[in-house]
């Protein structure tokens, strides 16, 4: 029923874009709302029921005001001064359902938006805004028992220093002493860091509410830093996936099994990442077969059935992408991966892009599939 | 030796702004790094080994770039368009050692130094900029054996949501299954949340280090939001208590005491804040003398005798300012309870305010007085 009267309701804003297309503009409703990543008491930004996005900043004797977000391209959404000396401005039209960072441009330089609450992503801490999705319940806070999230400081030889994971344990870890769970570890993108599945992604809270609603078993997911950020995007293929196949593989693996109560088997074992992280993790499952038997790639490649050695070896993979992105390919790779006699699943989030609300929803797809024997 | 080195920098330092006192200026030492603090490779803002800071601010168009930070009164420290067309400056003197928060004023609206981190504070995710102490030692990230901090939600009937709440467990907390521990609950100031402790303070560290030393039995640390901030800061006087006072007593230590190895006694209780948070600690440990046995006031506050209506259940109350605050009142405080019967212990942090300095310090003397027998 949800699902309908939302689908209803974009067709809608879909035939108003188009009556007003020429030369008029679309009706913007005014219900808007503070963003419910604002930071404590702040009013800006807010976004309506249509997924628009509007902005408030204090900078009365500024000369130019923009903000990245926006439909216009590249230039994001320039602000007006209003009578008040407050710069404001909307978006162009409706933004995709779900997180989105941004940053607001100040006379030249690149200021986050003092409203809003700041997430990691492009090697910076950028302003985030949610527009509110049909389907927000399954990452919602809800009143269903929680697991927790650690930060744990691993020692690190190689690298020689502490680093930093953070471990989501299910409900009842604490409460049980005895019962044993399998580890899914869980990659960030380029730009981003170990806080961006907890945080953007809200992982803790998609597992929580799985596991209340009874539709997976019980497991841990540990998420680390990818070491991606020291390149350029444009630098990718130089990048070397050594130091962190070693940090993972030779340092946290062990660590995590030492110090949690894990299924410490390879059967037991499953690595994902979003974007980059999926590259990571396609890279570090062939290269290291012997550790991980259910892979994920979310918007991050795909795997061809020749990069896989040893069948017998894997027991999922599971692709997946925005319908903005190619999900072509994503469902290209998977119909061989099939014919190849592999166990493989793929999924499309539709209409999203590159963005985390297609790997929140990937994660709530996936996760019902591990280790499921 | 390392506490002499500096004594003698400091001697220096003051000597030479001595000579210098008389309409010119400071030698100011050309040996600025960036603030441990930074964004990941930010190279601004930069201390120097005086503990001067300057800072980098890209906005070239802008009429106005100034920094809260700094000697110059309230005004902060005005930065001046250099020939690239950034904004620089440097503080008009060294600042306090230790831990500070700043914001940056851009043409009338306030901002964060996009190369610093933030972390929350007047009630809003301020910049952070860390200068060098003498003895960050206690404090600094080795490499040694690391609890964990995690991210807990409790349920709280009273005021209908899932709370969050912070908890730390020693090294060790996991690989046994049998050890129960102490607790402190440990408030935050007005302004900040329940990352402070954590974020700004180092708690976690300072523990590692002294657990790591043998200087202390292992604890479990326990930080939640004290509601401290929907007041004004003038408006203290009509903080109600009651709320918080309902969640910390009622919701969160059954909780803590249900899912974590406690030992559930108010023998093995402490409860400590800093500022506002002192204030709440005096208040609530006063309220419910059954629950906690062990009373910090960190820059927050003093008990009069007349305050505790039974002696023989407290066993331990610690006070303690920064030596620019008002070192008398603890001084007399601690006096007049100890005359009266108390065991009490008064420390005062030379050369800092009322900043996360002084926290940090009291934390790292007062940790090792709890739950000694």
């Amino acid at each position: 029923m949800r699902r309908i009267l939302f689908a209803t309701a974009m067709l809608f804003a879909l035939s108003a874009s188009l009556s007003f297309g020429q030369g008029g503009q679309a009706e913007i409703k005014e219900d808007f709302k503070p963003s419910i990543l604002n930071q404590p008491g702040q009013e800006y930004p807010q976004v309506n029921s249509q997924g628009y996005a509007r902005f408030r900043i204090n900078a009365p004797a500024a000369d130019s005001v923009r903000v990245s977000l926006g439909l216009g391209g590249r230039g994001g959404t320039k602000l007006s001064k209003a009578a008040d000396g407050f710069w404001m401005g909307t978006t162009a039209g409706p933004m995709d359902e779900g997180f989105h960072y941004y940053n607001v441009n100040i006379d030249g330089g690149k200021f986050n938006d003092p409203g809003a609450l700041n997430y990691y992503g492009s090697v910076r801490w950028e302003s985030g805004i949610e527009i509110p999705a049909h389907d927000q319940d399954f990452y919602a806070l809800k009143d269903v028992p929680h697991g927790n999230v650690q930060q744990i400081l691993f020692p690190s030889l190689s690298t020689n220093t502490s680093r930093r994971a953070f471990v989501y344990t299910p409900p009842g870890y604490f409460e049980s002493t005895k019962t044993r769970y399998p580890v899914l570890y869980l990659q960030h993108g380029w730009g981003e860091d170990e806080t961006a599945w907890s945080n953007q992604g809200r992982a803790n809270l998609i597992m929580d509410n799985l596991i209340a609603a009874g539709k997976i078993k019980p497991f841990i997911i540990v998420m680390t830093y990818g070491m991606t950020n020291e390149i350029k995007f444009g630098g990718i293929r130089n990048f070397d996936i050594k130091p962190f196949q070693t940090v993972l593989i030779d340092e946290l693996v062990p660590y995590v099994d030492k110090t949690f109560r894990t299924i410490a088997k390879q059967e037991k074992r499953a690595m994902a990442g979003l974007s980059m992280g999926g590259m990571e993790t396609k890279t570090i499952t062939i290269n290291r077969p012997e550790v991980f038997s259910h892979f994920g790639l979310l918007s991050g490649g795909i795997y061809a059935p020749v990069d896989i050695k040893d069948k017998t070896k894997v027991k999922l993979v599971f692709l997946s992408c925005g319908s903005k992105e190619r999900p072509d390919g994503v469902k290209n790779a998977a119909t061989a991966l099939k014919e190849a006699g592999f166990n493989v699943v793929s999924y499309i989030s539709e209409g999203t892009a590159h963005e985390f609300q297609t790997w929140r929803r990937s994660l709530y797809q996936m996760a019902p599939l591990l280790f499921k024997d």
